[in-house]
C-alpha cells in the first residue's frame, strides 16, 4: 500500500492529504437541511449530513489529490449513526481509488490491538465467512503501550498490504509534555522514532518506504528536520498545516532529496475553505468549488516551498 | 461518578470489574448456533452471539459486582454491527445498575479529544435535539499527547458528571519501552501519574477520591506500590489479574488504608471460566454460573490479600 501512495503522490505531483474531519458547524446548511428533511433533527439526520458533504467534496477533488484521512472521532460522536457514515465514506474513496488513512489513533496491549488491527486493517472470520469491516488502507496508531501493542497491526500490514503512521510528535500545543522529555539525552519522541525504524524494518516497498510512517506535526519544524534524519525510510504525515499554524515553508525539511517521503494534511483549511475570507466568494451553495481552489492552493504552496529549498 | 463506584464498591464489598471482551472463540457453541441461525454467519450473527453471550453473564453477576468494563476494541472488529452490540451491552448495564467503564483508549488533540469526549461520555447537539451517543460512565484514555488532549474529556466529566481512567503503567510485556524510562531520575510513568493529580485536583467527589483515576497493571506490583503513594486520590484501575498473570497476593499495594482506591479487572478470568480446569464441571452449557463462581472466587482472593496485608 506504501507503494500505492507513493505511485498516487507521484502521479499528481500532490503529497497532500485532504483530512475528512466534518464537524456540523462546516456542514452547509441547505446540506444539512436536507437531511433534516428526511431524517429529523436525528443522529442519522447528523450522519446523512455529513455523508453528503464528504461526498461533494471528494467528488470535487477526487483527481487533484493521492489520498484522505477520516479522523473517526468526527464520525464516532454520532454514536452507530455516525460510524456507518465513516464506513460509506472510507469505502467511497476507496471506489475513487483514493488512498484512504484512518486516523483512528488506536493502541492497547497485544490481544486487544489484534482486534482493531483485524477490524480497521484486516478481516475477521465470522463461522465459515470472512469480512473486512472498515478496511482502510492505512491507520495512525498511538504507541505508549511499546512493541507488543505495535505488533498485531505491523503482522496485519504484512499478510495485507496495509500501512501505519505511528505518533511520534503530534501537532497540539502541549505534545511535549512527555513526548519531548530527555530520555539519556534525547528526546522520547527520538526514542519513538528509533523504534518505528525497528518495527517498520521488514516492510519495505519496492518504492524502498517502509509501509510503517509516522506522525510528525507540522507545527515543530525543527523536530520535523532532525526526526527526517532518524527515520529515513519512513513516511512522513504531516498534520497541523494551515488551520493549526504550520507553513508551507516550514515543510520543505519534512521531505527527503529525492522530493518523497512526506504527506501534508489539511483538514478545516480545505473542507470548511468557503467559511475563509480566501474563498468567501464561492459562497456555501457552491463550498466544493472553495474546497477544490484550496486544495490547488495548497499544491502550489508545497510545491513552492520545495522548489525554493532546492 | 466517582462517588457512586465508591459506593457501590463499599456495598458489594467487591472491589472488581468484570472485562465484557467477549472474543469469539469464548461464546459457548449453543450461543453461536442460535445467533447463526437467526443472522446467518454474518457480522451481526457474530454481534448477536457476543451480546446474548454478555446479557446472560451480566445477569448472573449483577448482583456480585459495582462495574463492568467493554473493551470496544472487541466488539470495533466486527464494524457497524458489533458497535451496536456495544452500545447495547453499555446501556443493558446501566440498566442494571452497573457502572460501566468503557476501555476505549482514546486520545487525540484537543478539537478531536472534544469529539470522543462528546460520543463516550457527553452529549451532541444536532438541530435543537441533544443526543447521548454511548454514553457511558467512565472511559479509558491514553495520555501520549499531553494536557491539550485531556482537557476536553476532563471538562466533560465536570459536566456530566462522568469519570476518566488514564493509562499510566500498562500491564503488557512490552509497556516499559516508553514507560519506565527516566527522565530526570524518574520513571516517564511517575510523570504521567503527576499529571493525573493534576488533571483530577478539582474533580475530587465527596467520597475524597477523584473523577481522574488511573490504569495501573496488575503484573508490576512493586510500580503499583509507588505510584498508589504518588496518586494519593486517584482510583487506580488494576488490569492484568488471573489470565495475565497478576495474583491476589500482589495487590494489596494498590489499595490505600482506607481499604479503597483500586478496582481490578478480570476479563477472561470470568467471562471464559468455564474453559478453565476449575470451572470445567459446569459444562459450556451452563457458562454464566461458572463466571459467577469465578467471580465469587475473585472477590475472596482479593480480600483474602487485603486482610492478610493488613
Amino acid at each position: 500500500m506504501i507503494d500505492k501512495l507513493v505511485a498516487k503522490i507521484q502521479k499528481t505531483n500532490a503529497p497532500i492529504v485532504v483530512g475528512l474531519d466534518p464537524m456540523l458547524a462546516y456542514v452547509p446548511d441547505h446540506i444539512k437541511e436536507a437531511a433534516y428533511r428526511e431524517h429529523g433533527e436525528t443522529l442519522k439526520g447528523a450522519a446523512e449530513a455529513i455523508w453528503e458533504f464528504n461526498r461533494r467534496i471528494v467528488d470535487a477533488v477526487a483527481d487533484l489529490i493521492p489520498a484522505v484521512k477520516p479522523q473517526i472521532a468526527m464520525y464516532e460522536q454520532f454514536g452507530i449513526e455516525g460510524l456507518i457514515a465513516f464506513q460509506k465514506t472510507v469505502s467511497y474513496c476507496k471506489s475513487k481509488d483514493l488512498v484512504v488513512i484512518g486516523d483512528v489513533k488506536r493502541g492497547d496491549i497485544g490481544s486487544t490491538s489484534a482486534a482493531y488491527a483485524a477490524g480497521h486493517l484486516g478481516h475477521v472470520e465470522v463461522g465459515g465467512n470472512v469480512y473486512a469491516p472498515f478496511d482502510e488502507d492505512f491507520i495512525t496508531v498511538n504507541p505508549y503501550l511499546g512493541t507488543d501493542g505495535i505488533k498485531p497491526f505491523t503482522d496485519i500490514c504484512k499478510k495485507e498490504n496495509k500501512g501505519l503512521f505511528i505518533l511520534v510528535k503530534t501537532s497540539n500545543p502541549s505534545s511535549g509534555e512527555f513526548q519531548d522529555r530527555l530520555v539519556d539525552g534525547r528526546p522520547l519522541y527520538e526514542l519513538v522514532a528509533d523504534m518505528v525504524n525497528q518495527w517498520g524494518a521488514d516492510l519495505t516497498g519496492s518504492c524502498g518506504y517502509s509501509a510503517v510512517g509516522a506522525v510528525v506535526g507540522a507545527t515543530y519544524p525543527e523536530i520535523g528536520k532532525v526526526l527526517r534524519k532518524v527515520m529515513p525510510k519512513s513516511y512522513i504525515l504531516v498534520p497541523g498545516y494551515g488551520a493549526q499554524g504550520g507553513k508551507g515553508a516550514d515543510l520543505a525539511h519534512y521531505f527527503n532529496e529525492d522530493g518523497l517521503g512526506a504527506i501534508v494534511n489539511s483538514s478545516r483549511g480545505i473542507i470548511a475553505a468557503y467559511k475563509q475570507e480566501a474563498y468567501a466568494s464561492f459562497g456555501a451553495e457552491h463550498f466544493e468549488e472553495a474546497s477544490r481552489q484550496a486544495v490547488l492552493d495548497m499544491i502550489a504552496d508545497i510545491d513552492g516551498a520545495l522548489k525554493a529549498a532546492k
